[in-house]
C-alpha cells in the first residue's frame, strides 16, 4: 500500500487562485454571465491544473492501452480474439476509427502492448507486456495484484514520458476482445449495480447472446468475491490489463498535472477506479461522449462528469477523444480571444448572473 | 397562401438510394456496425441531401438574423434594446462568441439586419429592414401577416444567395434583444406547453423578473390568441422577425437542398416553425447543442432532433454553430477515409448488426 499512499500524496488539487483570477476574466467578457456554459467551466479547470491563464493544448496525444482478456473464451463476443492483435497493428498503419479522427484534429497517438497475445515486431507499439492476456475471470482471477499493480504503473510511466515530451492534453483509448464484459463487472462491484444494468452488446451480440454476456458477468463476481472497497482486488479479479493501465493514466494525469480525456466506457470505469484510489484526480480528467454502451452513463454519474457530446459512439480505440479535445482546444481559444464589456460598447450594468442572481 | 404551397412543392425528401449506398459503404468500414453512432447518421444525411457519395462541407457560413422586439419595453430582459444595435455592428468587427468560434473553425458570418431599430452605417451588414423593430406583443400582434412572409423570404432569399456562392453548410444565428421571450410565446403556443415550461431567463434576470418575463409570455398569447394551426398567424402574432427571418432559411435551406444547422433556443423555435409549415425540412436540419434555456429541449423533441452537444451554452449569435460544423465535417472526413473490413485484414464474418440482430 505504500505505493498508492506515495500516489495520493503526490496528487495535489487545483490552483484555486489561478481559477478565481480566470473566473473573473471569463465574467468580464462580452457575454451574458455564465453564457459559454461548459466551455468556461473547461478553460477555468485548465487554468487550475496547469497554474496559468492562457492555455493552449495543441500538442496532444491519445494512449492506447492494448490487452488480451481470458474471458473471451466464454463466447463474450463475436470478435475472434486475435482481434485484439490485429487492431494494435492496424493503430500502427493509421487505418481505424481514431487514427482518421486524429488525423482529422492533428493529434498523435501512443499504442502500448500491455497484454496482447501476440508478439509484435513492430517499433510502433510500445512493449509494456505483462502476459499473453488475463485468466479467464469466470474461474478464477484474471490477474495476480502484482501484474494489477504493475499495469497501473505502466500507465503513470507513459503519461510521465509524453508530458516530458511536451504533451499539453492527453487521451485514454484501448483495443481488447472482452474488455465490454470486464469493465462491466468492475463497474457492477465499484457501484453495486446488477449486470443486468451495467452490461451492453459490445461490438454486437445477439439477445441470446447479451442474455450470456451477463449471466458471466454475475458469474465472474460470484467466483471471485471482490472487495468493493479495495480497487486493486476488483481490478485484479475482474478487470484487465488495459483497464489497469488505464487507470494508471489517470492517475499519473493528476501527478504530472495534465488534462487527461475520457473516451467511451472502458476508459470510463478505469476513471472511476482511479477516482476510487484518489478523488482528487477527478479534477484532472475530462469526459468526452456519452457512449451507447450502458455502462457508461453509470460510470460518468459516479464521476459526477457530464459528457461534452452525445453521439451515440461505441467504437472505443479512444475515439472520442479527438472530437473532444477540438471542444476543449474550443474553448480555450473563445476566452483568450473573446473582446471584454468595455472593449465591445456594451452597457452591462444591469446584468445579473443567473447563478447568484446578483449584478455583476 | 400560393407563396407556402409553392415553398411545399419545391422542398424534396432526401435521394434514398445515395443513402442506401452509403450505408452499405458505411456498414462495411472496419469497425462493430453501427458503432461510429450519430457520425454515420450525419454521413448518410448529408449524402441524402446532396445526391454525392463523397461530400466535404469545407465552405461554411452562418446567418445572423438581427432585429428589435416591441416587447422589451415590458422589462422582459436586463440588456438595454440599443445592445441589439451594438452587438450587430460588433459582429462585423470580429469580437463577439459566435466571431471567435468561427475564426477557430474557418467558418464565414452573414450579418443580416432584418429588423433592427437603427440605421446601420456598415457594408458588412446586409440591409433587409422590415421595420425598427416589432411591435408590443402584450398589446397587439408583433408584426403583420405581410411582414411575416416578407421576413420568411428574406431567409429563403439569403441562403439561395449563399448556396449560389458556393457554401456546402449553413449555420443560423440571431440577435436580438427580448428574443428569448418570442421563442417562448410561438413555442407555447406551438406546442401547447405553458409559459412556466418554457420561458427562461435569457441573458439574465432574477427569480422576480423571471416570474415577471412568464407573465408577459402569457398575456402577449392571450391578448392576440394565435391559431396554432397557423404558423404564419403565430409568428405574426408573438414571434419577431428574427425568428421568422431564421424560419426561411430553413425552408431555404430544403429548398435549396443544403444542410443547414440548428444553434440554440430561438433558431430551435425557427426550425420547428420551418418544420410545421413544411415537415420535408426536418431532414436538411441538423441540431447542434442542447442549449442551457429550457425551452430548447422541448422544440428538439417536438423536431425529433437530438443535439450532437451538451455543453450549457445560452450565448445564442450562431455560437453553437461553428461547433457542429466541425463535428460534421469530422464525421464526412471518418466515414471517406476509414478502411473497409478487407484492407483492415478483420474477419467479420461472425459480425452482428444490433439493429437488426443479423449477421453482416
Amino acid at each position: 500500500m505504500d505505493f498508492f499512499n506515495n500516489i495520493i500524496d503526490r496528487i495535489k488539487p487545483l490552483d484555486k487562485d489561478i481559477m478565481n483570477q480566470m473566473w473573473s476574466r471569463i465574467d468580464n467578457l462580452t457575454k451574458p454571465i455564465g453564457s459559454l456554459g461548459r466551455l468556461e467551466e473547461i478553460a477555468a479547470k485548465i487554468a487550475g491544473i496547469t497554474g496559468k491563464l492562457n492555455n493552449n493544448v495543441s500538442k496532444k496525444n491519445i494512449i492506447i492501452m492494448c490487452a488480451d482478456n481470458g474471458i473471451v473464451c466464454e463466447g463474450v463476443s463475436n470478435c475472434p480474439q486475435n482481434t485484439t492483435a490485429i487492431v494494435t497493428e492496424n493503430f500502427t498503419k493509421g487505418i481505424t476509427g481514431v487514427c482518421i479522427l486524429s488525423k482529422f484534429y492533428g493529434s498523435d497517438m501512443t499504442v502500448v502492448d500491455v497484454g496482447v497475445n501476440t508478439d509484435f515486431n513492430n517499433d510502433k507499439i510500445i512493449n509494456k507486456k505483462i502476459a499473453y492476456g488475463t485468466k479467464n475471470m469466470a474461474k478464477e482471477p484474471a490477474m495476480t495484484r502484482e501484474q494489477t499493480i504493475k499495469a497501473i504503473e505502466v500507465g503513470i510511466e507513459i503519461v510521465d514520458k509524453l508530458v516530458r515530451e511536451g504533451y499539453e492534453l492527453l487521451g485514454t483509448g484501448e483495443m481488447g476482445v472482452g474488455n465490454t464484459t470486464t469493465s462491466a463487472a468492475v463497474l457492477s462491484v465499484l457501484t453495486d449495480l446488477e449486470a443486468e444494468v451495467v452490461v451492453g452488446k459490445g461490438s454486437g451480440l445477439n439477445e441470446e447472446q447479451y442474455f450470456h454476456k451477463k449471466a458471466i458477468v454475475k458469474k465472474a463476481i460470484e467466483v471471485n468475491k471482490p472487495d468493493k472497497d479495495d480497487v486493486i482486488d476488483v481490478l485484479s479479479k475482474v478487470g484487465g490489463f488495459d483497464i489497469a493501465a488505464l487507470c494508471g493514466c489517470f492517475l499519473g494525469a493528476g501527478i504530472s498535472r495534465v488534462p487527461i480525456v475520457i473516451d467511451g466506457f472502458i476508459s470510463a470505469a478505469a476513471a472511476l477506479c482511479a477516482y476510487r484510489l484518489n478523488p482528487l484526480v477527478r479534477d484532472y480528467i475530462f469526459p468526452s461522449h456519452l457512449s451507447a454502451e450502458p455502462g457508461a452513463q453509470y460510470a460518468m454519474k459516479e464521476l459526477n462528469l457530464e459528457p461534452m457530446l452525445n453521439l451515440e459512439m461505441r467504437l472505443g480505440e479512444g475515439s472520442g477523444c479527438p472530437l473532444a479535445f477540438n471542444v476543449i482546444e474550443a474553448a480555450l481559444y473563445t476566452i483568450n480571444n473573446m473582446e471584454t464589456f468595455e472593449g465591445a460598447d456594451i452597457d452591462s450594468s444591469n446584468y445579473i448572473d443567473i447563478r447568484t442572481e446578483k449584478k455583476i
